[in-house]
């Protein structure tokens, strides 16, 4: 059942003991979207749990500042920003995919697994919903949690570059920074810094990058000997995957990269009317217009001729516009 | 003599046959500023010039879109954005250059060669301070007038990134947002392009990246030989100026730059109290906190020493702390 943003607001003061979930691989929006709520919840006297079938990495320690999740049986089941119970997890599909109560989320690609969704596919993340939410339950907005929500702002919108970024973000942006956002450090975590394990990745990855259609699709690959070459992993792929899009003339930028069974995870980010969802679903996956994601189980030459073979209809149909 | 924003709106009410004057080298915020400017001063009735030491290059047509410049012999010369004489270029500097009336501009490093000046050193662009003045004659600010600001806006911030972005500067977005500017373009031609020659180009700079100081400066080197090689030529090196500095652990990022001349044009950016200004006042250029310039008269070898030399003293310093 969908609900609205008043009905989610409602039922979150309703209710107590919650226990809040983010998606495996976890990003910028999931986890600053469920702390922020998290924090929000527990002032306005809740109890809360936070859990992700992933450990979060360093860069998100300071969203857990000064926080105590105690220990309850959780009575609701809340997952944020998590499209697909898959992406729980194992354990947490295991545990709670056909329990989850609310599901927070931003995806068009959302399955609607849960008793009642909230969702609104127009937002560029999951932290523009959940702001709407903190105010409609009239927590304040503390610094930290609008550090927390501007994450989540700036990491799904590729800090304001992405098709997805909208007026709105722009607004809840700059509220979130007259709120006392460190917004300069958010962008420098999460944008503006690389490790020298990943310039060097990102160098291999460039000289991989090849270009077909007449240089509308460019494609990168990233094998587990580029990990092993560099001292990288496949935690430092995230900004690599808009690299061959950000080549002029190139509508579809792919980036696949050898999981160690040998399969290929592939991301696709796609300019204008070209719906990089529609790619990734024919193939297992799904995700946004812009941007989307698939799973290849073939080597790496049977990928790439697969996707060459999804992407030539949708180039096609731009050519004759 | 120094005069306030209300003072530079009545200056530019009061009086007419305004020329507008860029900087060379022509950015993103010199241009955006000063079509934003001479367009509402034009709604004003105003008779209005914008020129230029050097040719606009294409990224900025869009901000020309149906304008035309009457011919008229200039009584007031106004200089947007452009913080000494000798950036009007030869000729406008010949021209004008003892005769710039009014400066507006948010460089602390202004020289102060006009009868008047606006200056806002806090604002992170001279767009920030257009954006208000245009607000104080009563003009409405059209889509277009909110495109031109949003790139000045967006192109000296690097997009939100850089530390000069205030809480201001998210809220003039965020309203030009409202406005009509044509965020996702201007990001687009701004931010998210690489021509091919720029993609090989920054693939040899990042080649030429080599590390001093325990890693906490970076330097990389393009030559006149790298343009020959690529096809690429100095106007796409403005966004290699960033990428010393995005490496972890790096405070200090250089850009050096040949010339055709074989001297070398030297781009610093810097992270936390390091001054960039400082060690290019020096070296005998200038610019702000995070960012500035100078140009050395040297080979390579003696140009790196030289910039060694200035910068080990300000690394020390953060040493001590």
């Amino acid at each position: 059942m969908r609900i609205s943003l008043k009905e989610t607001a409602d039922y979150l003061l309703n209710n107590d003991k919650y226990l809040l979930l983010c998606h495996i691989s976890p990003d910028g929006d999931t986890v600053g979207s469920a702390l922020a709520l998290a924090r929000a919840l527990m002032a306005k006297g809740k109890s809360v749990q936070v859990k992700c079938g992933d450990k979060f990495t360093k860069d998100f320690d300071f969203m857990f500042e000064g926080l105590e999740f105690p220990e309850f049986e959780p009575e609701h089941i809340v997952a944020v920003d998590v499209a697909d119970p898959k992406l729980l997890g194992d354990k947490y599909m295991g545990l709670y995919g056909d329990k989850v109560e609310l599901c927070i989320d931003h995806h068009a690609s959302n399955v609607l697994y849960s008793d009642m969704v909230c969702i609104e596919p127009d937002s560029a993340s999951a932290a523009e919903i959940v702001y709407l939410i903190i105010r409609m339950i009239d927590a304040e907005i503390t610094p930290i949690i609008a550090s927390c929500l501007f994450t989540g702002v700036s990491t799904d919108t590729g800090c304001f570059r992405f098709s997805n970024t909208t007026v709105r973000t722009f607004q809840i942006a700059a509220r979130l920074a007259e709120l006392g956002a460190d917004t300069y450090n958010i962008i420098q975590t999460f944008f503006e810094t690389k490790t020298k394990t990943y310039a060097a990745l990102e160098r291999l990855a460039l000289d991989s990058m090849r270009f077909y259609f007449s240089d509308k699709c460019a494609i990168i690959c990233i094998t587990q000997d580029m990990y092993a070459k560099t001292g990288s992993n496949e935690t430092e792929t995230t900004m690599l995957a808009n690299l061959p899009r950000m080549v002029e003339g190139v509508l579809v930028g792919i980036m696949m990269r050898e999981l160690k069974d040998g399969s290929f995870k592939v991301s696709v980010r796609t300019h204008g009317d070209i719906d990089a969802s529609a790619i990734c679903k024919r193939l297992g996956g799904g995700g946004h217009m812009g941007a989307a994601a698939c799973t290849i189980n073939a080597t790496k030459q049977q990928a790439i001729n697969l996707l060459l073979k999804e992407i030539r209809p949708e180039i096609d149909a731009i050519k004759l516009d």
